[in-house]
């Protein structure tokens, strides 16, 4: 039997609640060998309690040694494997800006380009553009029409920019045109099956369009597309795990990317304290939340070891504020580590802190890497930590008798 | 390749001889967090040995979060992945009564029901008549008969008992006739390819002839059929692993599942005294014996912690036994956990120790919960155990050159 079908065929309802807080890029590493990282480093009672009462353990957010992006991280702590399932680059753009794809919607990923008098490619980039001018050259490419489709085209931050195709029958089995070199003009779209073909037959009349709009930019008067893709085919948490799931986001990405599984949007929160005052408001409308907190992978990000300890001990002192509403699972554990070490997103294991009636307690006395590698939830794949806190819900049924 | 023709090609034969005791349901938890599992409260004099010479380990049974039943759970160990391969619930309860099925076997678990004068179901379980109830019945529908096809009608308990139709070209793609819902009558059976639609009508005539036979019955005047399932394909020990195993089980679930793998059930034992006689007297027929032990499962399922804790120390004072005998690999173990806690079959890891001479020494000191979990074989799952136990025993091979 195929993994989710099993999933799905053990699924019980009850009014059992699940918090998953997701402190992004929250594995870290020491500055130097042997001493702590920065989860390690930071002063978090309210987490350490609950690492004693509750269950750690490591997760591998891909397979051992991949480091993932923000779409593949969140995947596989929503429980999909993120090697099955893939949101394309254009789809994972579109939702990093907030759009929200609809089943016929075929977005990619634009690139304004600076072009010579031959329409080759001088600067793949456009010399990096600042951002109004995307903005405003944005402008002229939504005066584009073409048969039969919708277009939206949606600036993003200096030469980049959005394009969705929206109407029946579109393919996505389109090459990129942006040659990944200078000195060659872009290339045209071509498809591999018939939607596909149409799609690429649009999209070179919508490129030939904006040539002549833009012909007189002095640096971005050209433009390459790439990762057309279609929406994801997910399976909603609701049809997966029979449970209505809420969202409390601020960022458009991880919005985004909760919206594809089918969670509810909730309000607009800005900061933690309003992600805490919608989990409160909302508490009784929803049996799962996903609570994401974006400032322990920007500081990671920065190579800032010490704001990244002072962000992790500012969660950790919202922490009761969930604790006191009562989930019967609460997870702490992050998409993928940011070490500020290495400034990015890394393939290292990330700790997970679960905590339930129906923990095994281990060893463990405070939550950090060290301790979690030796938890009691071992080293386990991202995409089964949503089996783990359903089952600690009561919400899997026995699979065979 | 596949896993299982990979682990067959690299099979030798030698006289190096395995014994795998599986205590049922013998994870556990603490009654509160901090404290001792029924396992770590055990007085385990012989198996704290064994741990400190050989190694542990956490076995998954299926997947994280996933909770088996017994056939699942007994699949895992015996070296089966319980995803891929599947026994039908009718297949699991002709099993668990001791009912030998056939290549040609479709099996269905029955349930009594009462209907209206309209045929519809008043009641999906009869009243759960008494089981000598449930044998009378029975012995009414050993009467009849269906053409080309041998038929066979066992109790099992209260409105509970299974059919088995044997015969050549049957099929097992046949909806349940139970509707699940009162107020409804019956639902036909039907197939969905040529063997099965053959079954159907086989079945919907013996549904006929029962009603008439049933017709005066105050309760049980009807019947609902489900779980259709022929017997499912396992490759036996033999042809697997190429041992002659055994099987030391008192229950006729365990009996059962053990020779759906091609093990030789020795004796009736009732006893684990009569189990370990039987295990002597045998010692040189056979190079694997598979040892069932019940009442860590039942007490745990009694949510009796104390009663847990004194069926392992009456297991362990046993184990002198069994070491006695000069196994090659011993492997105490067992199918999934059943926390008394929880007073049923749970999801989480299950404490392995494997003790042979090849054993890598971790710095386990004794059987439990927390010391398996930093011990030498890590989280695993359950199917890989038994190529772990051949590797030990000398009977892999190099896989490549």
């Amino acid at each position: 039997m195929k993994w989710h079908d099993v999933l799905q065929s053990l699924v019980e309802k009850n009014d059992h609640k699940i918090v998953l807080l997701v402190a992004d890029g929250l594995g870290g590493l020491p500055r130097s060998p042997g001493e702590k990282t920065e989860l390690e480093s930071a002063q978090t009672p309210h987490m350490d309690r609950l690492a004693r009462e509750g269950t750690l353990g490591m997760s591998i957010p891909v397979k051992p040694g991949i480091t993932p992006g923000s779409g593949p991280g969140h995947l596989g702590l929503f429980g999909y494997d993120p090697l099955e399932f893939v949101i394309g680059r254009g789809a994972l753009e579109a939702t990093g800006i907030g759009f929200h794809l609809e089943e016929n919607d075929v977005a990619a990923r634009g690139n304004f380009c600076t072009l010579d008098a031959q329409g080759n490619i001088t600067d793949r980039r456009a010399g990096r553009i600042p951002t109004p001018e995307c903005q405003r050259l944005v402008e002229k490419l939504r005066t584009i029409r073409l048969p039969e489709v919708e277009l939206f085209v949606e600036p993003v931050r200096e030469h980049r920019f959005v394009l969705v195709l929206r109407g029946s029958g579109l393919g996505d089995a389109v090459n990129d045109t942006d040659p990944q070199a200078t000195g060659v003009p872009p290339l045209e779209a071509q498809g591999t099956d018939p939607p596909s073909r149409r799609t690429a037959e649009l999209v070179n009349q919508f490129v030939a369009q904006a040539r002549r709009l833009l012909a007189e930019e002095p640096r971005a008067n050209g433009l390459t597309l790439r990762g057309f893709s279609a929406r994801p085919q997910l399976p909603s948490y609701e049809e997966l795990y029979g449970l209505r799931a809420a969202a409390l986001a601020v960022y458009p990405m991880y919005r985004g990317l909760a919206r594809l599984v089918g969670m509810e949007l909730v309000g607009q929160p800005q900061t933690l304290e309003e992600q805490l005052e919608l989990l409160r408001e909302n508490w009784d409308r929803f049996d799962f939340f996903f609570i994401h907190y974006k400032y322990t992978d920007s500081t990671g990000e920065d190579g800032n070891f010490e704001a990244k300890v002072q962000k992790i001990q500012e969660l950790d002192a919202a922490v009761p504020q969930i604790v006191e509403l009562g989930p019967s699972v609460l997870v702490i554990t992050g998409d993928h580590s940011t070490p500020s070490k290495l400034r990015s997103h890394s393939w290292h294991p990330v700790p997970v802190l679960l905590w339930a009636d129906s923990c095994r307690t281990d060893a463990c006395t405070s939550f950090g890497e060290s301790e979690a590698v030796r938890g009691g939830l071992g080293q386990f794949e991202a995409q089964y930590l949503m089996p783990l806190a359903l089952a600690h819900a009561g919400r899997l049924g026995k699979y065979g008798a």
